[in-house]
């Protein structure tokens, strides 16, 4: 619809806003099967964000009729999407309204984190609830991708199997990198030492051999900080309110990615949010990457540990090392951890001058060491971002929620594929 | 509407698709003058995308019945915002029909471009044609800014006397400024020294002096770069397809704005797309912004005459100087502009890394100097984009289309905000 796009910009948005977003029904002028599906979808969202509603609530909210939301909702409860809590409630007029809420059952998303030095998975329910978790520490590094793919299959079809005893479907999975992710592929994902890696063919052949018996998952894959970003969206800082944010996180090198206005920002290529290669000095080391000078050369896990002097081939009790080394006050420690915070907030102050966010949010290994890096990096966002927001208010500086992470973040994205066509997940579950 | 937001960043946007930017007609919920009101605005959209188009061609469009179109457009033409150009097409199928295209006369904008060495303003008609464009080149420097908005005035007077002698009614002012812009006010703009300048409100209040019989221009305002990458967008790169683009306007310092999938981003708070102030050395010169080493210190036009030797304080014909300089092979000037590529390829490339856009564009004075500056700066992308999407292709980096003009852009989104909703135009202008 080339027509449409040049109206999103400016002079639309006033306008438009009242059919963004897929929050209306739909017209007469689509078809009658077309607006089932897509009212099944807005009533079983309405009930996803209000957690616990009745018919009468879901009918004002989103503009149907009490008889097309009862019959939604039957059909919703029939699937198995929604279930009656038990409770009523009484309106302001009218009959007490048996209280609707998201099936804790039945759908459900598995996310699968890939990183330098473990491996994640996690099985999230319809109402976002993280039900499965499971984390294996192991050193991916020089380790075929196939190999590694492998791992991550086992650690998923265990997953798999617990959720299963909870009655839980995943309708998909997600699989999360630290790399450039695009049309299945992972095209570079340096400090793995992958190039060109087919992850979803791999990932999805690797389950299948696991599961001989059952129906083959759908894959789908994405960059590690953007899956981590939609988590801090959809469980952490976004739903108190911060809808506009940076987020970097700290691994063996430094992931990122831009949420603006609740809309991860995904780029032309979906290679959008590479925070770690943002240039810090011009003639600075070489990165693995291939350039020179680049942020996580400076800043990243590896760096830092290498500058403390912390044996970097066992780098996750590292980081707990440097942790321990600063809050007993070891000189050497606070100033790695000052020259990184530094780094980082040059760095940083450039991205908030172009991006102009609410909130930068540290993840990763820098949410344990954020007490030490914060400092420096608010001294430079003060100095240097030129709107002087970032003087005013230093609380736009944050640890990410430990409840971010990024194989969650996946496994919401498959469950919010469910709320956004539930019809097409029961036809392929046979309901 | 939070409960639809939450939609947007992922799994909506598919269903959402043919929701979004205000293109389909609107469902039996919403009343009926609203509905007329948004149909009117879709078919005369249509007809400007179209440029030619029949009521058969837009009714096939729009989805609305031919009775719905006709009826539409009456009141499109009786209100002046469409013509009968006299041709007739025949379609598929039926009688041939009368083609319709906009109006070359009424409904225009003003767009007013307030820079450091010059004032600019254009009137766009509703077809996006810049019917007058008046540039007064003039130093700003150490000028109050009620007396500089007085001068801006004075011009985009007479360009409304000449606007009004072509049968044109601008439905709005926007101005311009190279600075942080929101909610009608300067909040800084360091290379013209302005500080907290009501900008709307004064240059209202100027072109009313000047003006005294008339009803008051409605006045907005943004900043400059923004206003220059509309234009690029909606009369320039964006017409042949570039969608997701970087601008960069050299000008006494740098601005830049972020267009991603034909949408400008403003950030959170308005300001985003400063890429003026991302740090090229930590410890660099300070910049007028307050930090050290932005950008601008380096490649600004400032920075560049001065390195050069070229006596700033006769900026405009400075730059012809560089070039000429240039091109007859002068050994230091062309160490200056390489020099200042590299500068611009290494903040350029954190910028790409972050954002991943299609294409790079250089604006402002970076269009008469690009030949020298490419080269520099493509070498520098080459090397440090992640992506290696930049060394792949290096058509990625353009010059800026001369038809993107910030005065030009700032008068579209006049244009465009009448196009959104024409009812409204018409009611104000008594019709």
């Amino acid at each position: 619809m080339p027509a449409g796009h040049v109206w999103a910009g400016q002079a639309g948005a006033r306008l438009g806003s009242t059919m963004k977003n897929n929050a209306t029904p739909l017209g007469p002028k689509a078809d009658k099967l077309t607006v089932r599906r897509h009212n099944l979808s807005l009533v079983l969202r309405t009930v996803h964000d209000a957690g616990e509603v009745t018919r009468a609530g879901i009918a004002t909210r989103v503009g149907l009729t009490r008889a097309a939301v009862s019959s939604l909702v039957e059909q919703l409860l029939e699937y198995g999407f929604v279930t009656e809590s038990g409770k009523t409630s009484s309106g302001q007029a009218g009959r007490p309204g048996t209280v609707l809420e998201v099936a804790r059952t039945g759908p459900a998303g598995l996310g699968v984190d890939i990183n330098v030095d473990y491996v994640a998975v996690c099985v999230v329910d319809l109402s976002g609830t993280d039900r499965v978790r499971l984390v294996e520490h192991v050193d991916n590094r020089g380790v075929q991708p196939s190999q590694v793919l492998t791992r991550a299959a086992r650690l998923a079809a265990r997953a798999l199997g617990s959720a299963a005893e909870q009655g839980l479907q995943p309708a998909g999975a997600r699989v999360a990198v630290p790399g450039l992710v695009s049309g299945g592929t992972v095209r570079q994902a340096p400090n793995l030492g992958w190039k060109r890696v087919a992850v979803e063919g791999l990932f999805a052949q690797a389950l299948s051999a696991l599961r001989p018996a059952r129906p083959a998952l759908p894959v789908s894959s994405d960059n590690e900080a953007n899956a981590a970003a939609l988590a801090e969206l959809w469980y952490g800082a976004g739903t108190e309110g911060v809808r506009s944010f940076l987020y970097v996180s700290g691994e063996i090198g430094i992931g990122g990615a831009l949420v603006l206005n609740g809309e991860l920002l995904r780029g032309a290529h979906g290679f959008a949010g590479e925070i770690g290669h943002v240039v810090v000095d011009p003639e600075g080391p070489l990165c693995r990457c291939g350039a020179r000078g680049c942020l996580e050369q400076y800043a990243g896990q590896a760096a830092l540990l290498e500058a403390a002097g912390i044996d970097t081939d066992t780098d996750v009790p590292g980081v707990a090392e440097l942790r321990r080394r600063a809050q007993r006050g070891d000189g050497a420690a606070l100033a790695v951890l000052e020259g990184a915070g530094r780094q980082l907030g040059v760095a940083l102050s450039g991205a908030v001058n172009l991006f102009d966010p609410d909130a930068v949010m540290l993840g990763g290994v820098y949410r344990q060491l954020v007490q030490w890096l914060a400092p420096a990096v608010d001294r430079e966002l003060a100095r240097r971002v030129v709107s002087g927001l970032w003087s005013e208010d230093r609380s736009r500086l944050r640890a990410a929620s430990p409840l971010g992470d990024a194989a969650r973040g996946a496994a919401g994205v498959v469950v919010r594929e469910v709320l956004a066509d539930p019809a097409a997940y029961a036809e392929r579950a046979g309901r």
